[in-house]
């Protein structure tokens, strides 16, 4: 790629959100160049994943900002460094990530956490953490347009933080690269960070959505003996199954199904996939006392506090959340790239559409309508 | 001890509950020999704990059930063993323990878990699992006296189930022992096993009862930097100081301080000892984000769910129960007692007061007065 913009205000097309569910407009836009640690990138594939649905939706008022580029799924080149960025360059493969890692804060200094400070999930920031500005204005009259989850995916040119920037080996196709960048490394690290699943043990995953199918294959490859799937879509079971799940389950009438899949004692791993309260509960009773975790990974957006009895926390039962998988961005998802393109995990399996980025509410449709795990948009 | 009464009934005084909240009654009962896979106990000393306190009460209703003999801290002498019993002997110095451990179930084999499938804690249970029958009847109409938390060591002599009973060295003294059932261990093991309190870390410790000294004297001999301990009773700061407690709080208008006392971020650890769900909510908001882990000792009797929301998991925080201290009690207890003689743990600390057993309704007041630690019977 030739660089002749480094420096320059680029114009390009973006996909902007200019109101609660309204239908995204894809529009030209004008993108800054990256100020102190920030890197722009060319964006060459994205796509989408429930949390730009429910931003996208409004569903949670006080997020509410517009205009807005959405976008947190994606993989692309490095078109300009920003002052000070040293890790990075013009012309790397890179994969934004959402929760970001700066290397130096108290957390990203602790082993026990992939939180960072100034750069985790925060779906509050809309600015960048430089001057508090956007680096995004609308064509036609320079409004600044917002950023979403320090990465803003749904535009052809993005700027993002150097902390929220991970380069991959230029050699790894980067359409499956995207994919990297939030569900499955979410549900594939759920299994190997958060819960470290054990070879021949038991798995129940509600909900079977791209996260939940990701922590399957990351049980999979971890020789996990039994791996059951809850869903109330039966549609969703034929992917699952592909995907190594080994029980899929109806939970309408099915109570207890668990416990007798699992000779009466419950599984070793549950993971909560939905963001259901009732069903968080139900995950938690499904795991085996003593020793069961129940790994939680579905956004809970209502005001239901968690559904457990002070008492039950007595039984040897644990309940944890994961976020990213609570994999380090920049220090662990090269790696975790290595692992997939050596086959441990199958990234292909999670696109199940592709479509030009133009038809972006098209590929919104297929989410929201559980037609589709991950529809990859080429930009 | 002469043994002649190996096989005999055994007549002796024990201190029975005949209703919620009314003092006991000093009488003499028939104590039946040891059953196949049972021991047969002389108690020396025993203690009482808030567990009994609250059981005495009769707080929770579906737990009633009188006569009956309550008590779980003690420690004595084995009189004699039931059939099959192989690893006790008559004269072994012993303390009985209320969260058994078989050995043979698939918990006892687990390393994971120090639950156990048949002699767990398990407040419904008031007989003996041989045979569904009492070993103590009323001397005057021969009516069964019920079990409570698988040892009843309010009383001269007691039959537990060998997985309830573990040998110490007989170099020990019997007195300290007692401390062991119960109260110590399920504080310091909290702190070593549960929590894995490290060095230099930080620990917030509310309520300050025995249990809550016991996990201050955990996180002391593992050498935590600071041991703030929370209470509303400024009385009991004195004795808390003495056992490490570095910083003493009372919460009432020190909203923020712990945060302040740890530069901002909060404790490594923090440990629930009060049972008060408003208590456990600000025990978790003590705790750093990314790493801070509460651990639930308090026994939260009423109907309220535990005062989190879902979304509050995925800050990296924690919470997890600790029944006796996450120690195996065969296992674990006979090295726990060498530790606590070589100077680890002063277990003579905990031993405010000590009193004949038959001023048992004495000791009661003492505890629920909230005077004593423990107040050791001599029987």
């Amino acid at each position: 790629m030739g660089n002749n913009t480094a420096g320059e205000v680029i114009t390009c097309k973006a996909a902007v959100a200019w109101g609660p569910g309204q239908a995204l407009v894809m529009e030209e836009i004008l993108v800054d160049p990256p100020q102190k640690m920030e890197v722009r990138i060319k964006v060459l594939f994205t796509s989408i994943c429930h949390t730009d649905l429910s931003a996208w939706k409004g569903e949670n008022e006080s997020q509410r900002a517009y205009p807005r580029i959405f976008g947190h799924e994606a993989s692309g080149i490095v078109e300009s460094v920003g002052e000070g960025v040293t890790d990075l360059k013009e012309g790397d493969h890179v994969v934004p990530i959402f929760n970001g890692e700066c290397g130096e804060c108290e957390y990203c200094r602790c082993e026990r956490t992939n939180m960072c400070r100034d750069y985790g999930v925060n779906p509050m920031k809309k600015a960048m953490v430089a001057d508090g500005g956007c680096r995004f204005r609308t064509k036609e009259t320079g409004e600044p347009i917002f950023h979403f989850l320090n990465t803003s995916t749904f535009s052809e040119f993005t700027v993002v933080e150097s902390a929220c920037v991970v380069k991959v080996d230029p050699g790894f196709p980067l359409e499956k690269m995207a994919m990297l960048s939030c569900g499955v490394s979410t549900g594939v690290g759920a299994a190997w960070n958060t819960a470290d699943v054990k070879a021949g043990s038991t798995v129940a995953i509600f909900g079977l959505g791209s996260v939940g199918l990701a922590v399957a294959a990351g049980a999979r490859a971890r020789g996990a003996s039994k791996i059951i799937g809850v869903d109330i879509n039966p549609a969703k079971f034929v992917k699952a199954q592909e995907l190594g799940i080994t029980d899929c389950i109806n939970p309408k009438g099915l109570e207890g199904e668990i416990k007798r899949l699992t000779g009466g004692g419950g599984v070793d791993y549950s993971f909560e996939c939905t963001g259901n309260s009732a069903v968080l509960r139900e995950a938690f009773l499904s795991t085996h006392l003593g020793w069961g975790l129940t790994v939680l990974l579905g956004v809970h957006p209502g005001p239901k506090m968690l559904p457990l009895h002070p008492m039950e926390l007595f039984n040897g039962q644990q309940i944890t959340g994961s976020v990213f998988g609570g994999f380090k961005g920049k220090t662990h998802i090269p790696s975790f790239a290595e692992d997939c393109m050596r086959g441990a995990v199958n990234l292909e399996e999670f696109i199940s559409h592709e479509l030009p980025f133009e038809k972006i509410n098209e590929a919104f449709q297929l989410l929201q309508g559980g037609e589709s795990l991950r529809c990859l948009m080429h930009l």
